[in-house]
């Protein structure tokens, strides 16, 4: 199975890179004195094709769905909370709904596939593929072809938003940490011991069982892991897909990604490995307290900029991380040069 | 020696503290899924007695000024750029010129001992004490009466900010990690070699020379370190004292303090020492590329919010991380409760 996402993603841009290289070089601070804001704006500058990039315009979709092996008592919440956070996100009570607005960034739901029988709250997108995943515990979370609708949604998404200067994807899904880690364990080979965590809450003996039901899992599908469209359609989430699949359609469209947390960062995973081109368009946002969240950052080689012990999803770790991108965009665009403001090098020392 | 810093400072609002922390657990999100977030506006709500706290009003000062151990050779750049940085910060073009902008802060530079020996820079405020310091690896920095004139300038800072929510100092003076290295190794009982670092970018060799004049110092002054005023004043400088000085005068008025980086917190250390009330009214915005900044923080018992390879001072460091606390307040505020969003709690699990 291939499609659309396996095309050519865009390639930052080395000569701007340069250029911004040098921009920093010649600003008003002891070289590398503003660390990984340096890096930042160097990078954007990149990635957006101009000398001084910008984190204006923020486009952040959520995308929700909920998960069959949330039966299997995984969750410290019930069910029936994925539809009623999609409402409360519609309605704005939510923390990325109030952080969207704090930010002035355009806010999106999309319903990819919650139980909700009824219509989707207004304001919502619906893009229901099935009343939730399957259990992955006892057979494919979903098909082939449920797995390209998935990835279809957040390429939709990425179109709606159109020209931004930054995509962030969120996700929401009772027993999403369940899945998250499940991917991981298949696509890092790793135990799910090593990797999984308490999620929304789970006391000592629920993550032992939630341990068990991935382990389950992934014996039922170890000989078909293979490939990762399998490992995504087997193992999966129709959120956790739409997700990779926006990050593919930016990479491919030339718009920075900024990653969330830990099920953003499966997603991040999964898209790396159906397109490693993926990687140079997405920039870590923060460190989840989840704690297999690490060994997954560290497969990425990434180096998340917030570590503040954050574990909620919905965007929010990544959301919370864009003003260290707008500060980072207006020192290097705003700052005076050694040669300008008339202020002496160092010592040749 | 003691004045107006030993005298009482406010304390946190412990109701405030308990009906905040009571806010947080109604918001829909797993409780502690925020992490330092829900801390920090539980935090600020305790400081400025209101349980919706708020970091829109942001007073900025930059301290500056210089130091005779400049002329041991301990600083990567000549002594010069620091009159050239106060120019350059009244000009708009430093890094916290910039970023007090971009957050729309009042930014005030006071000089408290620059060399420079004409006038001060438009916009800046002149409340020089001397043409710097005298070098501390050769006597005293300053006198009894100077130190005093110099935690008067930081108390006059604030008085002049006003009301406002939130106060950063930030500072400005070549060879100032020299000295702020120097009073964290009496206060805390360090060699040397233990905290000293590059600063703005000495090499190996420049490092070595930089431990060997603090260590001529420390042995110098052993005799008379054993009051915080003496160490202060022996082996400290105009703006880490005025820091001090502003620090201490927000904890006696009861105005929430974000500590900057290095300096800062050789700053910070000191003030507690003349004053342990001073502690809880300060917020530690970042960890300083700085070396001997890990163990400053760690005697202060503070968890700073980022991490980003930041070593520049100027209150560049506190300034970036102001987004995150106003994001905080925005959550704090603005979410919806389980009640008022139909949603369900955890699992009795």
């Amino acid at each position: 199975m291939s499609g659309w996402w396996t095309q050519a993603c865009r390639e930052p841009d080395a000569l701007i890179e340069h250029q911004a290289l040098a921009r920093q070089a010649q600003l008003t601070k002891p070289a590398g004195s503003l660390g990984q804001l340096e890096t930042l704006a160097v990078q954007l500058a990149a990635l957006q094709g101009r000398e001084t990039p910008s984190a204006d315009r923020i486009a952040i979709t959520v995308f929700a769905a909920d998960h069959g092996v949330a039966t299997r008592g995984v969750s410290a919440f019930p069910q029936t909370v994925t539809q009623q956070m999609i409402a409360n996100f519609a309605g704005g009570g939510a923390a990325i709904s109030v952080l969207a607005r704090a930010l002035d960034a355009r806010l999106e739901v999309v319903d990819v596939g919650s139980i909700n029988p009824g219509a989707v709250p207004a304001g919502v997108v619906d893009a229901r593929i099935a009343a939730g995943t399957a259990d992955l515990s006892r057979g494919p979370a979903m098909t082939a072809a449920q797995l390209a609708q998935a990835l279809d949604a957040g390429r939709a998404s990425v179109a709606r938003a159109g020209q931004v200067d930054l995509f962030i994807a969120g996700d929401m899904g009772i027993a999403n940490t369940t899945v998250a880690t499940a991917l991981a364990c298949a696509l890092l080979g790793a135990a799910p011991r090593e990797l999984v965590g308490p999620g929304t809450g789970l006391d000592a003996a629920g993550v032992s069982r939630k341990a068990e039901v991935i382990a389950e899992a992934l014996a039922l599908h170890a000989a078909h892991l293979h490939d990762p469209e399998s490992v995504l359609a087997r193992l999966g989430g129709y959120e956790i897909a739409a997700i990779a699949g926006s990050y593919l359609a930016c990479a491919q469209a030339g718009i920075a990604v900024l990653v969330d947390g830990f099920i953003a960062g499966s997603a991040a995973l999964a898209a790396i490995h159906l397109n490693p081109a993926v990687r140079p368009w997405l920039i870590f946002a923060h460190r989840s307290a989840e704690p297999g969240h690490a060994r997954m950052l560290a497969a990425m080689n990434a180096a998340p900029l917030i570590d503040l012990g954050l574990r909620l999803g919905e965007a929010s770790g990544a959301a919370v991380a864009v003003p260290l991108l707008r500060l980072a965009c207006a020192l290097h665009k705003g700052m005076a040069t050694f040669a300008s403001a008339g202020v002496a090098g160092k010592h040749a020392c």
